[in-house]
């Protein structure tokens, strides 16, 4: 069988234009005689498309382009992902389909029967679960067809819900030759090789090849990293597809012994670079914008999103405004001098002491005498962003913020300050991993200063100003962040496993809690872990517990 | 049956302040020598508890209160809503139970079995269902114990899902003598009459009565209005508990014929306005927060806002700032002077002339000649948010914020400038409520003046600028938003409706899309009605729908 596995980008809602690319995916499978392609899960109203999904007119308009999929099938067998109407229930309700298209007929739908409905994942709240598998003739093979969730309850990995039933089990009596896997999986560091085990748990099960296509692509916040891959009965990877673009993967299954291919090096640091990249380029283009400007400190975190954002939009799309205080050091705005020319972008340096020392004059005598506090320091960052939106708003600029997960979890920015803007680059990227990323930056030539590097991180929002001031180290915050947030652990639990002590963590989680009212109100950001402030993560602001 | 009704208002997460609560009302009802007494869904964890519920040290402390309350019991029968860990699953997954507690002994379980998951509810993401129903007998007679969604199925009611199961057909043949619910059913305008509705649907089945037990009090973006209730056998309103403020119902079953009690007449402005009090009043003092602050411009939204958190905080827990700009009228200066007078709180006038001059001068150079458009505009709304931001850092107040559900629907308002704040007080309220609000605070006496409620509405932001000149109608706006919000209507059927153009309504609704972008970083609201944009609604930024 020749399969060829169409690993697209689609945009959410953009019914037509989704379907526009899966028929030219078509077309070029049919020139090159293929049996069968797959596409990935809901590709034709992209993924995931949250509340469009209520929209009566935007289900109608699936079933129109439907039928132009099916009419472009000419000799060729295609899968393709879509929201269907169920048969018995209000127009509302909805499965998760595979539509199993084979020579101009619609042959039948597979409905998606594991629901994810935890962290990012709401499909409850949409979809009704599909009730029972069979396996459908394609080139002479029994084919299983799967819709992502539907292969992880078997894989053994931790999902933290229960579905008392597993798809792979149910599949095994009727024998298939291929089980075919539709997915919209997203990124996160390590997934990539996660999903691959997860596959080959399915192929040793079921003894018989597995092929994932997956999606590809940022949506907002989450960003699909592709990695479509092709694993044998045996369990062994054999094919995989590019990560973090498009691509489409050309599979001879049975054809010949497959040779399998050696499980590609995974360099986290890289794909974590990679992933930021495409999660800027795909909010920027497919929304209609090309241009930011983001405030350059000569501090690591805005160093890290300039060399982004020049590699997701190009050097010449992008301005940096470097914003020296009174308390701004020579050597910062010396960093970002340095850091604009090695990138080659645009820098203007405008001082903020005007607007501070006009502030500080109208706004004094409400102060009721009161000594200086962190109000004074966050009129400095809110000037700043005054200054990056009146820039935006003039010039048709997207501000790009630059605030990473370790401050946003401890509320060390400034709402309306250094938390304004249109996409947060780092809000999922702890402390610890921009410098990963700054030294990768660097691997072959020193493109961020070795000053920025160095130095100790510092707001300089008074004179002498360290982070250390008010923050324990990072590496003990990162520990913190993650233990709370992916596991759930206690304080006490926390503070047995690193040593820490028991008050520390408290005053730790007590502090993330605290400032659940800023985030609240921060950008929309890039997730890349397991566990992001971002999205898939619900808490209250008014609560009692900590 | 002697039946004591608890309408509690439970913080989210304050387990061991919430089973305090609880022991105490079943003290009061052991001194009334009740038989029983009903308390709400989830009571003891306060709901919502979003992600609250997958922490197991969260769960723990549930069972460790459950214990105390336990011990209280004697000599009667409480039902108590709270989470509870399911027998065969991983720990993280839970029912939503009511434990039945009788005289120091837990006599057991009823587990919800309808899991909302639409709208603000994602009961789905937490919760597996129950499967079965019984009765329960408490005083010697036959009682079923619902929760919530459990009785709404059979209503007739509209809700955009389908379970595929009706608790109340299922109960029919075992013949219960009384049918208690556990609710914690969100506010929103004529909610309590359709949940009386609900009740007499169940009641008129069953032929026996029903008493509901709803929770009361704000936990962010939710108000839970109380308004608990016993309907009779014939589906006929016995008693109502009190709307906005804990109660306690006191119910004498089958001891005399009840006597219906005519309906209570219902303002929806009225029960509007004692909302979004309640709102604030919650929001700040479960935080522990007293002193708010806001921005007086002279015009209806921020006169309708301090009138409720006068009413909310106490005159002297809030402090207005006027701050008028080389546009502000001298009119819109008296209104705001003459409403502090009318509800006796400081009010202070700060210009925002000098950092508006400043920051034109400084930022000048970078405009690159382009003429004046909305970033002046916003430069001074921005000024207003800095002030209200630095007196509120400095002084420790709560910026109110004053924006209404129309303007927020179409961006008429600036990221940063007008949208900051700690709580956005009508966020979910449109223009025309608004102005219903105004009259009726003004219906004995001329609180809000005249004046500010006979003006075009205006920003003032630049000369004789009106809403207006870029919106039409606030009428219209807010039929489309509700047409198209709640009931997804299309373009082409909001315009035959209602006679509107054809390319406006596609205009206003695209405006809504593209505005999603601001709205994700406004503060938290206040819900008030079927469908708002703070919370329940999830559509992407980035899209390619409209």
């Amino acid at each position: 069988m020749h399969l060829f596995v169409a690993q697209l980008n689609p945009i959410v809602g953009d019914i037509r234009g989704n379907a526009d690319k899966i028929l030219f995916a078509i077309a070029e499978a049919q020139r090159q005689y293929a049996d069968c392609i797959l596409f990935s899960e809901l590709v034709l109203s992209g993924y995931p498309p949250e509340d469009f999904l209520l929209l009566p007119s935007l289900i109608n308009e699936v079933e129109r382009q439907l039928k132009r999929i099916i009419n472009s099938t000419a000799g060729i067998t295609a899968i393709v992902g879509l929201p269907w109407k169920t048969e018995r229930s209000p127009e509302k309700r909805l499965y998760n389909s595979a539509a199993i298209i084979s020579d101009r007929s619609l042959v039948g739908f597979h409905h998606k029967c594991l629901l994810p409905t935890y962290d990012v994942f709401d499909e409850a709240r949409y979809f009704e679960s599909g009730k029972e598998f069979q396996l459908w003739s394609i080139a002479g093979k029994k084919v299983a067809v799967t819709i992502c969730e539907d292969i992880w309850e078997h894989s053994g990995q931790v999902i933290p819900t229960t579905y008392h039933r597993d798809p792979i089990v149910e599949l095994r009596p009727l024998g298939p030759d291929l089980l075919l896997n539709l997915s919209a999986s997203p990124f996160s560091v390590n997934k990539p090789l996660r999903r691959v085990d997860v596959c080959a748990a399915a192929a040793v099960t079921l003894q018989c090849p597995v092929v994932l296509c997956n999606q590809v692509g940022a949506n907002d916040s989450l960003i699909f990293d592709g990695n479509s891959c092709y694993i044998d009965a045996k369990g062994a990877l054999v094919q995989m597809a590019k990560g973090f673009e498009t691509d489409m993967l050309e599979i001879d299954l049975y054809a010949t012994p497959a040779k399998p291919q050696s499980i590609p090096v995974q360099d986290a640091t890289a794909d974590l670079y990679h992933a930021l990249v495409l999660g800027v380029r795909d909010y920027f283009h497919k929304s209609g914008f090309r241009k930011a400007c983001l405030g350059l400190s000569g501090g690591v975190d805005s160093a890290v999103v300039a060399c982004i954002a020049v590699e997701a939009l190009g050097n010449n799309q992008m301005i940096g405004l470097s914003m020296p205080s009174r308390y701004t050091s020579q050597a910062s705005k010396n960093d970002a001098v340095q850091l604009a020319e090695a990138l080659d972008f645009d820098l203007h340096e405008i001082s903020i002491e005007q607007p501070f020392t006009t502030y500080l004059n109208v706004l004094g005598p409400y102060f009721q005498n009161r000594g200086t506090d962190t109000t004074e320091e966050n009129l400095q960052a809110r000037i700043r962003g005054m200054y990056l939106m009146a820039i935006s708003n003039k010039l048709g600029f997207i501000v790009l913020n630059t605030a990473n997960k370790s401050e946003i979890a401890m509320g060390y920015a400034t709402l309306y300050g250094d938390m304004c803007g249109g996409l947060s680059v780092l809000a999922d990227v702890t402390k610890g991993q921009v410098y990963a990323l700054a030294n990768w930056i660097n691997r072959e030539r020193e493109i961020i200063p070795a000053h920025t590097l160095q130095r100790a991180p510092t707001a300089e929002l008074r004179p002498n100003q360290k982070d250390s001031d008010s923050l324990p180290d990072y590496d003990i915050i990162d520990n913190v962040v993650q233990e709370y947030l992916e596991y759930h652990l206690s304080p006490e639990a926390i503070s047995t496993k690193h040593h820490y002590d028991l008050e520390l963590v408290q005053s730790l989680i007590k502090k993330i809690h605290q400032n659940e009212y800023k985030r609240r109100q921060s950008p929309p950001g890039l997730r890349i872990s397991e566990k992001s402030f971002l999205i898939g993560r619900r808490f209250p602001i008014v609560q009692g517990w900590v």
